[in-house]
């Protein structure tokens, strides 16, 4: 490496050449398997869309996703823990007024989500973004079937008043196994390993002058809470679904707590 | 991982996801540069087609792919080194016949590459197969340049016959800088790395009974042999380029040792 550049990029390079040397003499890795590791890594990208990221998949599968997770996040102060972001998020879902649904194939368990956005001392946040996504009832998000879904089923950004409060309908979401069509697919089945998730809510909250926060709510009792095919479960993000009435067949209640900027 | 699956996977993969997170806690790796990782190699996937592999390109430049040659070939018997495929490899180029032309853009400066195919007890190997590729005389290879080089131009294949003597004309290559238009040259210009390697020809060499060989000679003198992008230099495939006559302006003449399968 040269001597006139980033420091942090030669740390990291470096570091990432000694790992990968470690690794392949470790393994003793043969030309057969590190041309099938070429053909997986450009498999990977190709598939890649502007709607897919499957090499967000491989790092998640890896537990690589949620490594890195715990590495950048500290949730010392009481904050809500954070979780993979996964494949899935499109960035600029419609805006919607707060009790709007974000369901719009009608299809699945309607149900209420709510809660309040605090700082770690307790107050209320004004102007917190909820940027929201989740399946629909058959376990697909909407990019995962163009033509079929609605465009922003199941997606919606809500952002809060003075009160702090958020609320919107949505649908119960469904445990789904992840993209099996794909390289990753194919891994997690030549390492005999299921592809299911439990079911969860997607959450990212952004507000002035605090950290943005990637992260779940879980539903409790799901099969699949110990076996994550991404390792994404953490306790404190596990919410019990209660059923409420008839219309709104179930309420989904979670608060966030934001860590403020350093 | 599952219990009935592939020992081998299994291993290798255990290993990968175990340097893989010890390189992510090492440097503390953040979520903006694991976000920077995916960016980078899903530009790599989407930058690869037929004729462009930018993951071999990745793994050149970071050492892996000699590493992977050191560990895999024996060269205790006499049998000629190894080295580096590249990223330009094109298979199905055409059989020649020896003492033919490989140049059809009639730039550079001509050059007969002659030599024998030997088993590693000095007999001569008939029925050897070797495909050769170079760079023009302006450091591209033909599928860099469609449209512009004709298809094939500086690739062949030629089989020996009974005397193991294999001859064919082509031009003196030309040191040249790996494709620095994609991600691996970005990082390579980032790192304050020069892209260049030293002038080279390309040998794929394969006969029945025999493992394949999959190596370079190196133009003797050439600027980057101690500085080569890829790392791809061994001294015992560094030749000399004699000037011979007018017509035929240089002669590099180069024995090929393989060895038995086992
Ligand atoms: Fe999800
Ligand atoms: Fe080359």
């Amino acid at each position: 490496m040269g001597t006139d550049i980033n420091p942090r990029l030669a740390e990291v390079m470096a570091s990432l050449v000694k790992h990968l040397h470690s690794f392949a003499k470790d393994v003793n890795l043969t030309q057969a398997e590190w041309a099938m590791a070429i053909d997986f890594l450009t498999r990977t990208g190709q598939i890649c869309s502007a709607e897919r990221q499957e090499f967000i998949l491989a790092s998640d599968v890896l537990g690589l996703s949620m490594l890195i997770d715990a590495i950048g996040y500290d949730v010392s102060n009481g904050t809500t823990e954070s979780t993979v972001l996964g494949p899935f998020h499109v960035p600029g879902a419609p805006e919607r007024a707060m009790g709007e649904t974000i369901n719009l194939d009608g299809k699945g368990e309607s149900c209420l989500f709510e809660g309040r956005i605090f700082s770690p001392d307790g107050q209320p946040i004004e102007g917190a973004r909820l940027d929201v996504w989740s399946d629909n009832a058959d376990g697909y998000y909407d990019v995962q079937q163009p033509g079929i879904q609605p465009k922003w089923n199941n997606r919606g950004i809500f952002t809060t008043g003075p009160d702090g409060k958020y609320s919107f309908r949505g649908i119960k979401p469904c445990s789904y196994p992840i993209p099996n069509d794909g390289p990753v697919g194919q891994l997690l089945e030549q390492l005999g390993r299921h592809p299911n998730r439990p079911a969860h809510m997607h959450f990212i909250v952004t507000a002035p002058g605090f950290r943005k926060l990637v992260t779940h709510t879980f539903a409790d009792g799901d099969k699949w809470l110990a076996s994550d095919a991404v390792f994404g479960v953490k306790a404190s993000l596990i919410t019990q679904y209660e059923r409420i009435d008839a219309e709104t067949a179930w309420r989904s209640k979670f608060d966030f707590i934001l860590s403020p900027e350093d």
